[in-house]
């Protein structure tokens, strides 16, 4: 079992209750991570349903929780032969913290694939990719020890003071212990990245209001691929979609979330 | 009143259910079109919240109900100053249909663009785009007498046997009669396109296991232009993306759902 099997671990207490216990491992500042969150959340879905693959997600951010003991609350709504249907809500101190809509399936070992689009832009080599700068230990962002992000070098420029003005963020993606991506690694890689809108020229917090995510294979062994981008930024609103590639070439998750602007 | 107005009411009966009358003129065939049930389902939600629009839509299509008269349940998970989120459920002879999660907050009369991509396509104007040809009356397809569709023609070859090869539909839309587009004929747009996957050669009924929409402004009067794709077909499952912008140029509403490829 790996660190992020051991921190996204639920414990069926009965058949629509599950224990979890959220790691002080995966937090951006104050907060813990939404697909870190999502990811424990899905770990008690997919438990309790008849088949195996979270296909389509939607989370409700209600409430960012403090990391500590927490429940998962699963209810069935329908459970057919292609696919079941799950409400889920992640309960802290007995407070409702996310609420989550889960369509399941079971997804093929291997994919057969009738049309695909193309990656969303071309990526330097990976050696020729830029690490973000460790976060000081005084920020709390303790996320970025569990994975190992390579940004394509303009969509951080930000950081040195030159955004692209473009809502853009794309990098190469893999945890950083030996763990070979599975649909809950997705989970964490579709919220992994900056929000899309520092290219922008934003800062500060942008939180989350709903995610909505797709698995659309099973992911081969190795690097991924996140292509994240944005439509549109207006009345303090954005959207951050993002594409989750394998290292086999297959798109295997998409992402759109709606978020607030900082006021950084 | 407008007709489509008239039949997408919802009637208070108390805090947390609403009397809601399912029309039969909003039918593809058998079942009633999930553009139009959504809109039924958020005329309860947002008269029950604080808040003014529903910013983001996630629909779980169970069952598809018959025509007649139906509820809609809201529950409160959490409303605040920017946002209200909301759980709904549409139950038709005490069976849950159609489970839903909205965020609602208000948008602003005038928009105000930080940034914005551009319409994914060109359109060919209006006079050189095409209508599907009428329905036969015993199709059922009840919907298409509702709203005026006019197809950039390569996006509707799969009619004469000249798919483009490419998931995609492309369309200007308006309601049939005098009916300024809003907030729920936009929850009509997103889902008021044949599916995408006719135009990559399949055929027969796709059924929406789920659809996520974003209203990202109040759309002005007139056409609106719907840009439909897809990024992946596979295993029997496909994405539809369809973003609707306004005759004003302005992107108004963008969603994706996950549905299963017909059998037909």
């Amino acid at each position: 079992m790996t660190k992020f099997d051991e921190a996204t671990q639920a414990i069926r207490v009965d058949e629509t209750t599950y224990d979890v216990c959220l790691d002080p491992g995966y937090a951006i500042g104050g907060p813990l991570n939404g697909g870190y969150l999502m990811a424990v959340l899905l770990r008690a879905v997919v438990d309790a349903s008849p088949h195996e693959h979270p296909v389509s997600t939607t989370v409700q951010f209600l409430k960012a929780p403090a990391p500590g003991p927490a429940r998962v609350h699963v209810e069935q709504l329908k459970a057919g032969r292609t696919a079941a249907f799950t409400r889920a809500t992640l309960v802290r101190d007995g407070v409702a913290h996310l609420e989550a809509l889960v369509t399941t399936a079971t997804l093929p070992t291997a994919s057969s694939v009738s049309y695909s689009g193309r990656p969303p832009l071309a990526m330097p080599p990976l050696e020729r990719c830029r690490r973000l700068p460790d976060p000081k230990p005084e920020s709390g962002m303790t996320l970025n020890a569990q994975m190992e992000l390579f940004f394509d070098p303009p969509t951080i420029g930000w950081l040195t003071g030159e955004p692209t003005g473009r809502p853009e963020s794309r990098a190469y993606f893999r945890m950083a212990e030996p763990q070979d991506p599975d649909p809950f690694v997705l989970a964490l890689a579709v919220d992994a990245l900056p929000p899309v809108v520092f290219s922008a020229g934003a800062r500060g917090w942008a939180p989350t209001v709903d995610l909505t995510w797709h698995l659309r294979a099973l992911p081969a062994p190795g690097w991924l691929t996140l292509y994240g981008s944005g439509r549109l930024v207006a009345d303090g609103w954005f959207d951050e979609e993002v594409e989750v590639w394998d290292s086999e070439g297959k798109l295997v998750a998409q992402s759109r979330q709606l978020a607030r602007v900082g006021r950084g």
